[in-house]
């Protein structure tokens, strides 16, 4: 079990630089997060389970859960999806328009927010605006093994009232003909959606079906197709994290998907599933110190995929 | 009186070419109109009037209107509107967004939809939303000494039911703090003053300020300072054609303002105002017919400001 | 005489501003220019020329020698120059990239840095390497009556030897099949023509046949078609100053042909043509106080084309 | 030594689609090659080797040898380069301009065409311009433990006379100051390092040290430290397919490196380095049924890095 002795040398040796990065503050209830905190948790193929830090701390884990979301349109939709978002690095940032109108409507990958909405609109297809979010929420509870997991509803309606760029990006969409929902179901949805508070374990938790072959190691059940679980971890590598996915790439080497909460979920394939929380942002939206605890864990571990 | 008979002439020689072009049919009221219809007007600074072809059947001016919010505007709020809005061709379609994320949320020019959206708040935050309507009326029907133009209320609703694209950029410049007031609001002005119908000599006479240095010749009321006048010109050269501005400029060489609906007003500054009326649009979205009818009539006349 | 006595009193008003903005310094001939200099002159369809300040101080014209050699390929090639150059003011600065990959290598217009090497290489490919620096010369020698008009082989030089984005612009445009010679011919063309040293009455004198219908009143010869005349005044307007022609046309209202130099040519169809020259720059690299020069001159003189 | 069949399996399974996509063809050289060509080989970490199809055909690898000539300038220059180049998927298309004017010269990745003339660039400050063809060929013997490879004259003169675009992205970065040496001495040596020859075997041969963690095992030398293979073939899996990089990661899942000879590297980390060759590209400019032939690959030995 050397992993777990490594996850709290990380954590002791991240000590000194939590604080940094700049905290998001386009809503009060991320604005108001103590910007020291830092969590870490870890969860392997067979179940055991490390964590150090503020790793019982629950944040909101924003884009991270496009993964889930993705996941379900997915099962609901399988491989029609991929007519309607592509599969490749934006080369932008997360809430870019300039890319839209270039391709005629359709997202660069359903990671950044307007690939994340045409999934939500698939959602809102099958299972309608209220089904949609009842999916997602047991969805996360199942796959969390936790059924106390909710959507924090002061963030989903600060992120509704804050939200211009979204509606506009989804607006756009529509104008293409890539929203089939009216787009204020659809963004009710995302922001619920986004809205889903977790913990470090949690979160590693969540993603044990990505790191184990789409399977449920704890209780056997499987989530998704082998393959379905590969192709998403690939999309969490190479689109991930924005503009930055290369340098994730290049220095962390693992899938990965970040949240402007300060969360990320790792995978290490066939290992372990892993969830780091730490709210300072780098310049690119994702978790400075966060980032700097998943390169030192797999410089100590050699857990690399490549 | 040689410039009417000008006029005849030219319509003449456009009979041949009449329903050439593609009229516009993303909503029903525009795609039921008859493509061969045409009609050209004008009025000179003496107030004397002539038309030819169906110079006094009314059409949807739809962006030709925004020749008058602007003058509304900038008699509203002065130069401070050029903090919220650029005064550069755009190099770009009319509906572009590319340009608004580039510049953070500040348009190119008041004659791209974006700009007009922003020139549409600066009239919803003096008058409110439907004191920006009556306004706006007003000053058309005082222009056009015509107390009978009204709005289309079926072409505003239409264009409120399609316009997801339009709904886009305002949001995009609300995400970025440029547009002021809701959103739907600043929608609701812009497509009523969008749906405004003239017939051809209405347009002209309503143009009649701009190619008489700000005054109406033939009540001698003072609409616009003179510098305003020729500034509001200039943009129409610069900036009335969308990304056909250039080649309007290099052809027929006059300011301009073409609308969806096919119709453009032409200034003739000192001389004459004109307006001219074809449905079928060219591949940048101007009316085909009516841009060579200005440049024909150009060319007899030799009226060039160039 | 009126206008005589207006460009004196503007003169004089420039004079506290002398020395504002930031002169070019990527070559030593032009850095070491001293910023206060200033200096304008006309000359009206008459035939009467005027000057202030530094007026009979050459300097390099930099990119207004676009104007002329637009004007000797319109006359050598026709309107197949349209084919490999657009007429659309660019959105973008004078020596962009972006806009070429977007066009498959078809520049904006001939006044940005591209289409004037495609109308360079049209020269070239008429009267080879050589022969297109002879006659760029005896064209500027003709139409300003001065045979002692030279280009300056320092700066010429100089811009070879800095003048890495030109040939980038260039060999990308080779790659997409829109020039026709050797890169290295057609830059060298281009830099020669672009070291042309005049002085504020020379290229006053330079630009009558463009404020005289295409021909030069003072001889009687006819230089280009009226026709030709207005459209490149047209041009002017439109594309004349980079992403600033939109500016320029609102506060001057004139057609006009900026240099790094510090030049400007500005033309009053059928009245008079100015050359203007400033060494410090605005930020978009065309002359501040000649700028503000041209146009406080349209505020006395009331020339305005709108 | 199962993959040793799921190899042949493969060839096998291939035949049918050998000939789809289209050859490259803007040189003769390219042109001439047989579109019905397909070869794959491999080589385990235990020095075992297998091949089959045309697998001993030399070809020409043109941009895999990025990977290499990347791999020479880390050990030359270290984490230096990373200054000079990014580690961004582009987003855009392999030769693009548009972003190096974004970014003020600094190209988006090494693999890129824009980015691998700044890798060679370094090489020619560091050896020279004939140095660094010798060191890019020395090395690649030494990896590939075949003395006999060469850099095709023929081709290396082709590229030369028809490289138009890399001669402006090039001429470009020095404009921005961020190419060192003269441009055709840049150009030189790139143009002679795409022109390099290897057969399949040779090119998984090649791969080895990059699927051991820098080391060769066959003689057990060290080639690069662990963290740069790692490193190396993580910008294989984010930028190595240009802007198909996504949809190569969602489908095969491994690092990988095309280039437009039809040859892919790919590589399974601690497992296979694997060389396929097929000369028909698809809409990307990556072979077509190379991509197919290494999908079918992983899907049969589940060899998946997710």
């Amino acid at each position: 079990m050397t992993w777990k002795n490594d996850l709290a040398a990380v954590a002791s040796d991240m000590l000194p630089r939590c604080g940094e990065g700049r905290v998001a503050d386009y809503i009060p209830a991320l604005a108001r997060v103590d910007a020291k905190k830092f969590g870490i948790a870890g969860i392997d193929s067979d179940g055991v389970t490390a964590g150090a830090g503020d790793y019982r701390d629950p944040f909101s884990i924003q884009s991270v859960s496009k993964v889930f979301g993705l996941t379900l349109a997915l099962l609901a939709h399988g491989d029609e999806l991929w007519r309607r978002v592509w599969r490749e690095p934006s080369g932008t940032s997360f809430n870019s328009i300039v890319q839209l109108e270039t391709n005629n409507g359709i997202p660069r990958n359903p990671f950044v927010n307007a690939g994340a909405l045409v999934v939500t609109d698939v959602l809102v297809s099958k299972f309608g605006r209220d089904g949609a979010i009842s999916e997602i929420l047991s969805f996360v509870r199942a796959v969390t093994d936790n059924p106390a997991i909710e959507m924090d509803a002061e963030v989903a309606q600060s992120e509704a009232d804050t939200g211009h760029r979204n509606a506009g990006l989804a607006h756009v969409m529509k104008g293409f003909g890539n929203i089939e929902n009216p787009v204020d179901d659809v963004l009710h949805v995302y922001f619920h959606q986004c809205a889903i508070a977790l913990c470090c374990a949690d979160l590693a938790r969540a993603g044990l079906y990505l790191s184990c072959g789409g399977t449920d190691p704890v209780n056997g059940r499987r989530i998704v197709p082998t393959l379905m679980a590969r192709r998403i971890n690939a999309l969490m590598l190479t689109c991930g994290h924005y503009d930055a996915a290369g340098d994730f790439a290049f220095k962390v080497g693992l899938p990965g998907k970040s949240g402007v909460g300060g969360g990320i979920l790792a995978i290490v394939p066939n290992r372990l599933s892993l969830g780091v929380w730490s709210p300072g942002l780098n310049e690119y939206g994702n978790s400075l110190v966060g980032s700097l605890a998943l390169e030192a864990f797999v410089r100590r571990t050699g857990v690399a995929i490549f």
